[in-house]
């Protein structure tokens, strides 16, 4: 879908140029030409920034140059349109203007920063630029005017480091390499004999930013630029280079971020956080992002720059202390707080810069938060009439739900277990896997399918495969909006943050809390809900809902169970989708109704067959030499399969049950080695060859276009015969139980291409059919339908639906047939295609919509054209999908089907999906 | 297509019935309801009787029950329509009206006919009723009325047998068993010591039938019927159940006749060949249907009934003696011949009676005939003016220039090879191969990739598999009319008939012509055009057509050729399809040009990766671990490639080539087993794990679904570039020729499923084509396209035909795919599936237009949606298959491409599709 999106996008971009006079640069602030509506055109950062001037908060005076100019920039080798560099003067005097400096001027110089700002939030992924204007002379002017000459020259500094590293490529070599500037800097500290950058007096800063030019110049072979224009060009051509970097590119396809939508640019005044003591800059939550509770949350630091909050050199502090140093700051944040969350009506996360003790707004946006905090926030808000339920289901990441259900500590265990330390909670959960001090280890560890624990002292852009890995962060240093707490709660993975007491040594590969140490590879535990951290692996019990659930826990004592309530409450009222569950054994039944599924739409009957002695019939059955002997095999068989639609009838207590008849290919059930054939020739008593040679006869160049589904039953209609037996047995025994189970079984036959084949096997059924009602004595319904997926099933429905009764739509094999992909080998490919963003999403996950979802809607369309009230449904992978879910909503399926744990999910994306 | 046909030949039955009058009993004679038109209704004999009525030509009277009927009696458990008694007894009343006699009756009694005729002839296939009306009376009566009572009586007597056989199911037990009535009498014979039938006395056939009558009592339990009526209905239930019976379902499967078609019912009025010597039976063809010579072609039998002759008991008399033994007679067929086809502008396939000296015609219909005779007709007919160009196209199966195209005996291997006899020419061509007695040794043969001439004293249904399984059939006794003559004129076989000096003694399993004795598995060939059979394997020769092509022969010395360049130019002038050929090498490029293909629509350039040292290199680039170690693998592939190219070019003379890049998975060119392992290792100077580990994760589940096709292009782009630069070198140095070639080379993108896929790889093309011509200094044009072969590429054709300059359709992929069916792995379920009629053809030689060509629709009208004059064509094995060519001429592609040998049958395919 982001795909499709995206080149709408890039085609209503398209048109918009072709009209004469395209607008590339709107300002903000006095003159103000955004809005958060243009949020495409602005990105989130920009298109906020002119909401908050529009609102009335105190912002900085910038432009922004829109997503269009992004869009050219890659499509022109890395040109700007004509008319953007007019434009850009224009924005520039408005600037100059509102604040009274003038860039590159000798007295009261204008300086800006140059951020990005897509229309998705990428933290850290892009590149920004601070202090643009300082040259030789301005600088000079800044320290006289601020009257603080080491200020002035740290800021020129910082700008010549910013711009040697992003602008010109001033960067560490291979890994062995400190960042030249990094290591300039020790030196220089080192020479001075101080231990803080800000312990460096003005003529220190003179000495390094001596120092800084002549790395670049020896570096680059081009001096530092010291024109103010150049700086700007430059430092804009960078951040949009730098949505085409690989950090940039990876994240989008963590989060489906399509590369067509490219980013803003945003140009702003500076202000300072770092011109003194009465200076300050932060970030904060209009509540908290990690468990969602309704509290000012957030972090500054008294005189630096904002990057030092997110980069965690210093260890902000936390909120509540500026009421004590900054009461005035504190009061207008406060009033800034509630202003946001009345105007956007959600939570906000904010980034202020405090200046001589005037607030300035630098960005506001929704704020990431956990799935957690997501369901609370949203419930709360309903609450506070801040939004309505409609609202609240759609603010809600369908996917979040699925955070209530994750495991917990067992409370038992934890009693055992010994607290080392407690960091802050900043990813809510249970986490308990094997130390690892790098990205790689956690990939390697994640590779071989163990659970591994990133700890680090803190996390950066460069960690974020391994923070995938992970199945838990820990850092030593960093706020709740420090990377590491940032990324996680995007990611909803388990977070510890800032745990000040753990010091992690990469030299020794340690990890000490106290006098305990451990090495790479140990285990550990930590509680992203509380903060805490044990050692070793400490067991895990269920979510308090699947413990409400289950009767152990009362629902008035967990406040998740009752949020999880709500929202699914919510979620039934709303979506016009059914949700039922792929199971087939009485306990999966059980669970997926629990999680309120309201029916089963896929039993796979061959899971059944290869418990004990089942599996020694089944082969029976397919070495049989004639039909007599397959049929003395399948009678075995019958006994066994008619208990298990038993069980499953009765877990489901009357609702639907659609069970497939054999689906795979006979070859699946024999064994392949050498052993297993003898072993299985003995308990036949038969020769090893004949197993050899049946195995042989059934092998297949491509068993996923071979001899299966209805093919089998068509072969072999004994087979279909006993299944449909067991079927209708089992059910006529509900019905005659004390408390009758009125069962109306559907039957589904697989992969079926031509309307004949469906025919054949239907007659099959019910023949099957009035036979046992007869000799049970007993009528009950049924239904007999299909599954679609093969692609002439989808583009012959009109014919199918003759016959059907259902189809439920297989998007499994209908995405690797109408791809032409095998799932068990696209990984081969599949990742060069991310990379190349030629399949931005797995199709097999997250449903191709385009080409398999338009034979999904052939198929529905031409089925109900048919029989007008043809019942469809899904029953691929794809059913627990919320993207997916959306597109089978809107082509007006009637239900979804997917795993148990993904039912609370489906509701949630149903009613979303609904409400759109 | 027939299926459909047949679905709306049903649907319009239905609606027809659902009118309150529907007519089920159409008479002809004196009064005739039907005429030709009427052939879905009324089958082609019925059809075809009642044209003859109206035109003048002498028909015995009767009545033809429609095929509606047919449909009915099988939807409705082998019941009646309830009207269909009452107008049966109207028709029988007419019949008796015309004829002064009455069913039944005493006196005059009314003998009948009952025959089977279904809108396509199916010769012996089912079951046929004569004499019927016959019991203990009326034998009387005809005894009397006829004055020859051993006529009479034999009349009864084989109404007896046939009926007992037929409806009342008396036959042959097993193999061992003889006939029961065949049996008895051969006794009779004995016992009254004669050797012919024709010998017995009126006393010996009433003691044959009280012996039959004991037989039918015996074995079924019932006395045979004397109420004519009840004959009747057994006799019409009889012939509507065969056509369900196993020879028929099997000729329906070989000739695509749809089961839902069904037969009428034909009853006449008897007349009598077997009254006495002036009376005749026999069956004649307006010209020779063997070589499609105008003579006047025919067999009869003095005294005789009809199945006499076709049963080849007694060898007939040619046609000409006729004018000898009976002169009026004579002249009178010598009328209805001329009549016939100038009324019918055909050859015709007639079968008449000689009743006491007045002919009376039984049958007429367009004689089949071998392909040679299908093209010698259509071209004579109009030089004849008595068709015209278009219809001759019409009138010649496409598939049937390729017998003028097959090898004849080489004129030097017949001058040393000995003619041991001379029977009749029945089906053109040249055989050779074993000696097989029986059908299923024939099919033994065959299956064993061998070639079997199936030597019978005659031919019977039963034997058609064996017929359809062998490259030749010899029979000693039967004429051109014969069943293996009619059989082997349909199916194009070469066959020699009624070569009266072989004598097969199937007891010793030997053949005997004069002194020379042939066993079971001998050699021997048979010249179907001259009728001579010689001993031994005779070498064979290219045919005329191919002599002419290549020089040997001179067209004015060739009538066949001829013939064939006739068709040919008439095909051209009509056919609106451009037809190319699949070619991967100069010799085969050459061969389809000498038919005349337009260009090459399929170079597969995997075939070149196998020969000598192309194989390693094509393994080193495989098993290189990085890009730089695969590129110095494909730079020894380089000159190769550029070779094949050049030599295809220069081959094609500048007509287009289209060269598909690498499609095949890479494990294609690994060895599999050890032994080749180790080799491959030692000559790479690596360790034989290298090799199996490499082989071992190159495996895959699917490989129809998998790492093959643009993906690997994808996956390593430097293949592309190493092939596009082959490709356009090859034509940079055409354009350098003393004589330049200008060739436009078409680089075709296999298995593009997403629009990106294909820019991603024509970007490589385009880059590569740039450096070439910078490089050689030459400017050239060429064309990128894609293969349309898996569902989304059809589905999002509009998409791809943004990048895409033209199209292919590969419908073996395609038909792979839309199905879910693996070519390599269906033959275990597609017999079933003939079976059951649910695929009567196989999809992947006739393509399933409902499904797969659905696909191949929507991709072209959306390609052309993008760009009105994309270019479109077809490079599947179905590009050579009429039915298939036929829909893509109705869909609007620009070209079909085939193998060589089928370049001649797609152009005329192409003209008939054109003209439909």
């Amino acid at each position: 879908m982001p795909a499709k999106k995206a080149k709408k996008a890039t085609k209503k971009a398209a048109k918009r140029k072709s009209a004469s006079a395209v607008k590339y640069s709107y300002d903000f602030g006095q003159k103000t030409d955004g809005s958060s509506k243009l949020r495409e055109l602005l990105g989130g950062k920009g298109a906020n920034l002119a909401e908050m001037a529009r609102i009335g908060l105190p912002v900085p005076p910038g432009f922004t140059i829109t997503t269009e100019v992004c869009t050219y920039f890659y499509d022109n080798g890395r040109q700007y349109p004509k008319t953007l560099e007019k434009e850009v003067k224009a924005s520039v005097a408005q600037i100059e203007k509102e604040v009274g400096k003038k860039l590159g001027a000798d007295k009261n110089p204008l300086l800006l920063s140059v951020r990005s700002g897509a229309r998705e939030s990428m933290p850290g992924m892009m590149d920004t630029i601070l202090n643009l204007g300082l040259n030789d002379k301005t600088v000079k002017a800044l320290a006289s005017e601020s009257g603080n000459e080491a200020f002035a020259y740290d800021c020129y500094r910082r700008f010549i480091q910013m711009y040697g590293d992003v602008v010109m490529g001033v960067q560490a070599v291979n890994e062995n390499d400190h960042c030249p500037f990094e290591a300039c800097l020790e030196k220089l500290r080192e020479e001075a004999g101080v231990e803080l950058d800000n312990e460096l007096t003005a003529d220190d800063l003179k000495e390094l930013i001596k120092r800084y030019k002549a790395i670049i110049k020896k570096r680059t072979g081009t001096a530092f630029p010291q024109d103010a224009y150049e700086q700007l060009w430059g430092s804009v051509g960078a951040v949009f280079s730098s949505w085409q970097n690989e950090r940039a590119i990876l994240y989008r396809q963590k989060y489906g971020i399509p590369a067509a939508w490219g980013t803003a640019v945003n140009v702003q005044a500076m202000v300072f956080g770092n011109m003194g003591d009465d200076c300050a800059t932060g970030v904060a939550f209009t509540r908290d992002p990690a468990n969602g509770e309704k509290v000012f949350y957030g972090e500054y630091l008294i005189n630096a720059q904002g990057e030092d909050v997110v980069a965690g050199i210093r260890t902000p502090n936390a909120i509540a202390q500026l009421q004590e140093e900054m009461p005035k700051a504190h009061a207008d944040l406060e009033a800034v707080r509630k202003k946001l969350e009345k105007h956007f009506k959600d939570m906000q996360d904010f980034e202020f810069t405090v200046e001589n003790g005037k607030l300035w707004m630098l960005q506001t946006r929704n704020g990431k938060r956990t799935g957690l905090a997501a369901v609370r926030i949203a419930v709360e808000l309903v609450k506070e009439k801040l939004i309505d339920q409609k609202t609240a289901l759609k603010k809600i990441p369908a996917d979040s739900i699925s955070s209530l259900l994750v495991a917990v500590f067992d409370p038992a265990a934890v009693k055992k277990a010994k607290v080392l330390t407690t960091g802050l909670p900043a990813g809510p959960g249970a986490a308990a896997g094997k130390i690892c001090f790098t990205a790689p280890d956690a990939e390697a560890v994640a590779a071989q399918g163990g659970h591994a624990i990133l700890c680090r002292v803190e996390t950066t852009p460069e960690d974020l495969r391994g923070m995938i890995a992970a199945d838990g962060i820990l850092t030593s240093r960093g706020g709740v909006s420090s990377h590491a707490a940032l990324v996680a709660r995007q990611m909803n993975k388990v977070c510890v943050c800032g745990a000040s007491e753990v010091v992690i040594d990469y030299g020794s590969n340690t990890l000490t809390i106290g006098d305990k140490v451990f090495k790479n590879g140990d285990d550990i535990s930590i509680d992203g809900t509380t903060g805490e951290i044990f050692a070793g692996a400490v067991d895990t019990a269920p979510s308090e809902v699947d413990q409400v659930l289950n009767g152990k826990l009362k629902a008035e004592d967990s406040y998740t169970f009752q949020m999880y309530d709500q929202v699914m409450k919510w979620a039934d009222k709303h979506r016009k989708l059914g949700v039922r569950t792929n199971a087939d054994s009485p306990d999966q039944a059980a669970s997926a109704i629990a999680y309120g599924a309201e029916g089963i739409g896929l039993c796979r009957t061959e899971h059944m067959f290869f418990e004990g002695d089942r599996i020694t019939f089944m082969r029976q059955m397919i070495l049989a030499s004639d039909e007599a002997e397959r049929r003395k095999a399948l009678k075995k068989l019958l006994p066994f399969q008619r208990k298990d639609f038993s069980g499953l009838f009765k877990a489901m207590g009357g609702l639907p049950v659609t069970v497939r008849l054999l689906d795979p290919p006979l070859h699946e059930f024999l064994p392949h080695d050498e052993s297993s054939k003898r072993e299985l020739a003995n308990s036949l008593g038969v020769d090893v060859d004949v197993i050899s040679n049946r195995v042989h006869a059934l092998h297949e160049a491509n068993p996923m276009l071979g001899h299966r589904g209805c093919r089998l039953g068509i072969s072999y209609p004994e087979i279909t015969e006993m299944q449909a037996r067991a079927i209708f047995e089992a059910a006529a025994a509900c019905y005659k139980l004390k408390k009758p189970i009125k069962v109306i079984p559907e039957v589904m036959i697989p992969l079926v291409g031509f309307a004949d084949e469906l025919k054949n096997q239907v007659a099959v059924v019910h023949r099957v059919a009035a036979e046992v009602m007869q000799k049970k004595k007993v009528e009950f319904k049924y239904l007999v339908g299909t599954m679609i997926e093969v692609p002439r099933g989808a583009l012959t429905a009109d014919e199918i639906a003759e016959t059907a009764e259902f189809f439920s739509f297989g998007t499994n094999d209908l995405t690797q047939t109408g791809l032409g992909m095998s799932r068990d080998d696209a990984g081969s490919f599949l990742g060069k295609y991310k990379d190349l963003d030629i399949l931005p999403q797995n199709p097999f996950a997250s449903i191709d919509a385009t080409g398999v979802g338009q034979l999904v809607e052939i198929g529905a369309q031409k089925g109900r054209s048919t029989k007008k009230n043809l019942k469809l449904g899904i029953c691929g992978e794809h059913g627990g999908d919320p993207a997916s879910i959306k597109f089978f909503n809107d082509v007006g399926l009637d239900y979804v089907s997917c795993s148990p744990p993904r039912v609370p999910v489906a509701r949630l994306a149903a009613a979303q999906a609904a409400l759109k």
